[in-house]
C-alpha cells in the first residue's frame, strides 16, 4: 500500500540536468550564464545584515518589485517574486488545473511541463511544432485552462513572432503563459503584451541573463488581477531576503547585464558557426544555448565521448531529439574546447 | 468570468503576521528568534563563491543533509530539505491529499493548513482540542490521507506527548505529519518514531531555533520511502546555494544553538510569570511564544495600545482566539518593554 496519490506514485519525477561539483569542468549541459553575476550582486550578499537573517523576509520582495517595474515599465503591482522560475510554474499549474481544466503546450519543450501537469493531475494537450518549430494553429483552440510557450523554446533556442502570440493571447480560452526564462539572449520580448490582454503572464528567470542559478529567482510580469490571485497560492515568504537583496542588485545594474548578454550573443555566432563547420545542423538560436543535429554522428556517442573529456552538453533520450546535443554557449575558452574535442571524436 | 480554478478564486488567502521593517520596534508578533544569528552563518553567507551563485545548487542539498543526519542519528536519506516549512507543508498537501482524500487536524492550530488544504480542494476534518488542549481521540478514525499534529501547537504553545503520537501514528489510515516548528523549546521531540512508523514525517523548522526565518530553510525527516516519494513533488532547486550554506553552518553550531535556546526558556519562564502577576492566564509553554488570555481585558483593545507603543504582538480574530494575545518571547530588554506596557495598559 502506498501513502500517496496515485498520480504521485506513477510519477517518474524530473530528472534535473547533471551538476557536477568540480570547478575545472566544462559545463554546457545546464543553460547557466558562463560569466560571474554583477559583483554589486556579491556585494549585496556579503552587506546581507544578520537582523535581516533573523527576521522574515517581507511576503511580496517590495524592494524587487519596484526596480523590476522601473526596468520594465510596468508597475510594482505586476510583478510576483518567484523562488526561480520553475516555482512560478508550480503556482500556475495550481491556479489554473485540474482534472477538468487541461494545460496545452507545443512540443519538445521544457520537460518540467508534463510533470508539472501529473502532479496536478490535469489533462495535457501537447501539440507538435513543425519542423522549423513554427507555432502550431491548433494550440489556439484546445480550449485549455492554461497554455505555455517557452519563448524562445527549449531546447530548440527558436523564437515565434509577438504578433503571432498576440493573436494567440487573443484567441486561447484561458491564460496563456509566456515562458521568457531564455529571452535576455533574444531580439524581442513579449512584456508589451500585458497592457492589452489580462490573461498573458511573462514567466522571467534571473538564473540565465543575470548569472544567478544558483540563488533561485524569477518573477512574474502580468495584469494585476492575475497577479493578486497567484499571490494567494504562492509560499507566503517564498523568497529570501538574500535572493531578494542579489536579484535587485542585479536587475538594477543594467550596464553589466547588457555586455554579458552581448558576450553570450557573440560567442553564440562563432560557436553556431563552428558547429556547422563540423558537419551539424543547427536553427538559429535566440537563447543561450544552441540545438545541434549530427548528421554524421550519434548524438549519444558524442556525448559519452565528451563526458571522458571533461566537457558536459544535454543529451535528450526521446524522439525528434535524440540525434541531438543541447549546448550551452561557454566562454570562449570554453567554447574552443568544446569546438577541439567535436573536432576529434565527430568526424 | 475568472481564469482561475473556483476553489482559488473562493480563498481569501493566508494572511502572514505583519513585517513592520523599522529596527527599533519591538516585534513580538511572528515568532523569531530575538538572538542573531550564530556568527558562522554570517561567515557563510559572506563566503559565498560567486561561481557556486552563477550555478545551479546540488538539487537534494547534499551538505544540509548529511549535517543533519548526523544532528538527529538519522541517514541523509531521512531528510529533505525546503523553502522553509511551509514548503514542507504544501509538498505534503499536493502528494498526499485532493478531493477524495482529507486532511485532519485539531483546532484551533496554525491557521495554514485551511489555506493549503482549500488551494488542494481537499476536504478538510477539523477536531477541536479541549479546554486544555489535549489530542482529541477522534484524530485517529477520521481516515484522513494526511493528519497533522502542531507539536508544540501553535498558537497555544502546549505539546501532547510522545507516546500519544506513536498510537495516533499506529491508528491512522494514511501519513502523521507531526509539525515540530517549535519543538527546540520543548521538552522532547518525535525524531525517535520514524524507525517504528514508517508513515510519520517530522517538520523541522531553521526559523525558530536557529534564528534564520530571513533565510528559509525547513525540512522533513521520515522514512526514506516517504522522503523519496516527497522529493519527486518538490521544486527540482528548491533551497538556494546561501540558504544552504547558512543551514549547515546553523545546524552544526550546537553550542550557539543550545545556548540561545536556553536563554530563551529562561526568558519565557519569566515572562509568564509576569504575565500572570498581571492578571492574564497563560497554559505551560514549550515554544518560543505564550498565549496570554485577557481576564480583566479585551485582547484586540490591548493589541492596539501596544501598537501604538510600538510593540507588536499577534491578535487573532476568530472564536476561542479573540480573547487572547499570542506573544513571541524577546529578549529581556523587549520583554521588560512589553511587561512595563501591559502594566500601564491591561490594569
Amino acid at each position: 500500500m502506498s501513502y500517496f496519490r496515485d498520480n504521485i506514485d506513477k510519477l517518474a519525477g524530473y530528472e534535473p540536468g547533471f551538476q557536477p561539483q568540480e570547478r575545472d569542468v566544462v559545463k554546457l549541459n545546464t543553460n547557466e550564464n558562463p560569466y560571474p553575476p554583477s559583483a554589486k550582486v556579491i556585494e549585496a550578499v556579503r552587506n546581507i545584515d544578520p537582523e535581516q537573517v533573523r527576521r522574515y523576509p517581507r511576503p511580496l520582495g517590495d524592494e524587487f518589485r519596484a526596480a523590476a517595474a522601473e526596468v520594465h515599465g510596468v508597475s510594482a503591482e505586476n510583478i510576483l517574486c518567484c523562488n526561480g522560475g520553475d516555482d512560478l510554474l508550480t503556482i500556475c499549474f495550481r491556479a489554473f488545473c485540474d482534472e477538468g481544466r487541461p494545460v496545452a503546450y507545443p512540443v519538445p519543450t521544457y520537460s518540467l511541463y508534463p510533470v508539472l501537469a501529473k502532479l496536478q493531475n490535469c489533462p495535457v494537450i501537447e501539440i507538435p511544432f513543425d519542423n522549423e518549430f513554427n507555432l502550431p494553429g491548433k494550440l489556439s483552440s484546445t480550449g485549455a485552462a492554461l497554455t505555455i510557450v517557452c519563448n524562445p523554446n527549449a531546447p530548440s533556442g527558436t523564437c515565434v513572432k509577438i504578433d503571432e502570440l498576440a493573436s494567440l493571447a487573443d484567441e486561447v480560452k484561458g491564460v496563456l503563459l509566456i515562458d521568457e526564462a531564455y529571452v535576455d539572449f533574444a531580439g524581442a520580448n513579449c512584456i508589451g503584451l500585458i497592457k492589452d490582454f489580462d490573461n498573458v503572464i511573462i514567466l522571467r528567470s534571473m538564473s540565465k541573463g543575470y548569472s544567478l542559478a544558483g540563488l533561485r529567482f524569477g518573477y512574474a510580469i502580468a495584469d494585476e488581477k492575475l497577479i493578486a490571485g497567484l499571490t494567494k497560492v504562492k509560499d507566503s515568504y517564498n523568497v529570501n531576503v538574500v535572493s531578494l537583496a542579489a536579484a535587485t542588485a542585479a536587475i538594477k545594474d543594467r550596464e553589466y547585464f547588457q555586455q554579458n548578454v552581448e558576450k553570450v550573443k557573440t560567442e553564440r555566432a562563432r560557436l553556431v558557426e563552428n558547429l556547422r563547420g563540423l558537419g551539424f545542423s543547427l536553427f538559429d538560436s535566440e537563447s543561450n544555448f544552441v540545438l545541434a543535429k549530427c548528421n554524421n554522428c550519434r548524438a549519444s556517442e558524442i556525448y559519452d565521448k565528451l563526458v571522458e573529456r571533461g566537457i558536459y552538453a544535454r543529451y535528450f533520450n526521446q524522439p525528434g531529439l535524440d540525434d541531438k546535443l543541447r549546448i550551452t554557449v561557454g566562454t570562449k575558452e570554453q567554447n574552443d574546447k568544446l569546438i577541439e574535442a567535436l573536432k576529434q571524436t565527430a568526424g
